[in-house]
């Protein structure tokens, strides 16, 4: 059970109750795990996975997921006709983007151990009078206690009614689906508490309420987003997907393998260790790189992706005839800024401190976000400013 | 126009807008006038009939009146489930009180010009997606300034939030009914105005509110109501209405012609004027009870029963041979302490005072109500303290 509780664990932000989740592992019967997705044509990311990763594991401890498409408010649409781009979606694009989203879904998870509900199932038939019965169960203070109600409450921008009867109705999914589990990001956590109430309510077990932190993008700073452009999509091509994941920090690379790997602790445990021996971390991220490809794609274009970056690597982003430079260290150590200047790779110190916000100094490959690293004495790297300028810059 | 407004006007609290009312009068067009009712078992009184009867002053001048029976919420009960008085009303229920509204309403109002509604005929249609657009068009902040949900709200006292649907429905109700008009109490005003509201969003020139005081009960102070037993029921028998009108206090009396009698307002002031030259109020009063129980019985009723309340007063009430007294006035005048004093009816002044509180004096079978009351030297009353003291008084 403590090994069933690590891996339900791993990465989770919050679990609400944890003795309920155990009471309920206990009975060793399969649990019913909700998690719901918008109805809007699906494009996801690595960021989405992460709570489909847990759906799946969750599978391989023998449980049903339930996969909901909450596309009976996505049929309303923007109901005060304010957003014109939440127009409300047909019959026809909801079942469209069901289809899409199993197409990305079943990269992760078990066909067999799925269901795909649509919460328009129940919420269709609901007449006026049970949507105030269910309005009934719940209090205008205890809505407004949720951090975006009240900070728009307060700061006197308007909510319109029906905002509190969304969490209501997605509260009652967990009803009409009797939940066992669901499963949700942290800013979530509000809406998976209503139903955790109305589940009691309605005289059922509550669910357990279990949070996923929000992934970050390449960044390591933002939310993985499309907007934001820091994402890796699940449907890119091999080559870009290994592209991006090699191209993350190394701190940012031990949150991707907790949240996106499906590699044992254990095993991570054992890669930190061989980096703190000695081993390049661009080895160890190699094996995310893998993992994450084959896991969209397969095992050869995985390994296809990564001899193509390595060739592209040693050839095309390097050239053969790299000019060496040796440049002299004070004390041991020599400030990247310096470095780069004093080896003819940017104009002036200020320069090099430009490129590196701008992410395009990289040594051996891997871009640096610190301008103010120290290269040590006795090193020997090659050193690329943006596209073409290259030097192996031996420290003295 | 001008006596037009001055009818619809009479006894009205307040007319939002105004500008609009006089639009709708002036294109001559009969128009349709909402008033909602409770679709509890109904056992009006007159603190009812305000609103009745200014839907009567409507029909009068050619308008149509809509009797809205709020049945939808009263078959949902109470959904919170706390308040077991609130029963969920059948449908058969619904009918059978409505049944009775129809006894007791067209006692004062033309049956060929009502249209007896149910909110449920439209609203037991809609489903949950309609009511959410419906919620989406009012904010939680505008609601929130409803007087009693503020109170509750900065009071710590919870409002379950299918309240706040509850006054959005009774909006709509006007939506679906096409109201030119609305009338409610003084405490509807809010909900009144969200119906004015919604009849902009929907694309309907928005209705006139027009709210109507609430009625005193007979001891002219709190409001008439049944729990307070100051009321006059509408099916109370002919003598116990009469002498319940008899019994109110002569500013009471202003206000019961002002908001119950039909008697144009020239007719009253000139009552006014005949009490200012000498005429006994409760000649006046008898008029304003043979109107009321005239309305609700028929003519030779009030009638009869303005005979029977002067028989009683002057056989039961008062004994046939009196003692007659005469007491001494000082400067022209005594007052009513003192004269009660020397007539021997009470034992002292502050005797006096007391039995006046408790409303146990009466001249000439009146209660009086003002211990400071001076009377006029050569007047000649019957006076009377509690049930059986009686004294001619003659003033010097």
């Amino acid at each position: 059970m403590t090994q069933i509780l690590n891996t339900i664990g791993r990465g989770v932000e919050e679990i609400l109750l944890k003795e309920d989740l155990l009471r309920k592992l206990e009975r060793g019967q399969p649990l019913r795990v909700k998690a719901g997705f918008d109805p809007t044509a699906p494009d996801l990311h690595l960021g989405h996975t992460v709570l489909i990763n847990k759906m799946r594991q969750f599978q391989d401890l023998g449980h049903e997921v339930l996969f909901l498409i909450g596309d009976f408010t996505g049929m309303i649409g923007d109901p005060t006709g304010k957003n014109v781009t939440r127009a409300p979606l047909s019959k026809e694009e909801v079942a469209e983007n069901a289809k899409t989203y199993r197409e990305q879904i079943f990269k992760i998870l078990d066909p067999d151990k799925t269901q795909v509900m649509f919460n328009s199932d129940w919420m269709a038939q609901m007449d006026a009078a049970a949507l105030i019965q269910l309005a009934a169960k719940h209090t205008v203070a205890r809505m407004l206690e949720r951090d975006d109600f009240q900070k728009r409450y307060s700061g006197g921008r308007p909510i319109a009614i029906h905002e509190f009867l969304y969490p209501l109705i997605q509260g009652y999914d967990s009803v009409a689906m009797r939940a066992d589990v669901e499963l949700g990001g942290t800013d979530q956590k509000f809406n998976l508490l209503v139903g955790r109430d109305l589940q009691k309510v309605y005289g059922q077990e509550p669910q357990v309420v279990l949070t996923m932190p929000i992934l970050e993008g390449l960044d390591g700073v933002q939310k993985m987003s499309k907007s934001l452009d820091n994402y890796i999509g699940i449907n890119e091509a091999p080559n870009e997907m290994f592209g991006k994941i090699m191209s993350i920090s190394d701190d940012l690379m031990w949150r991707y393998f907790e949240l996106l790997s499906f590699k044992p602790l254990d095993e991570i445990n054992t890669y930190k260790q061989q980096i703190e021996a000695g081993t390049n971390p661009r080895d160890i991220k190699f094996e995310l790189g893998i993992e994450i490809v084959a896991r969209f794609h397969d095992q050869a274009a995985a390994v296809a992706a990564k001899n193509e970056f390595i060739a592209r690597f040693q050839k095309g982003a390097m050239p053969e005839d790299i000019e060496q430079v040796t440049v002299q260290s004070t004390d041991g150590v020599i400030p990247i800024g310096h470095l780069l200047k004093q080896a003819g790779l940017v104009a002036s110190t200020s320069d090099a401190f430009r490129m590196v916000k701008q992410g395009a100094v990289k040594i051996d490959g891997e871009r640096i976000e610190d301008k103010s690293m120290q290269i040590a004495a006795g090193t020997e790297h090659v050193y690329q400013v943006g596209k073409r300028r290259f030097a192996k810059v031996i420290v003295k």
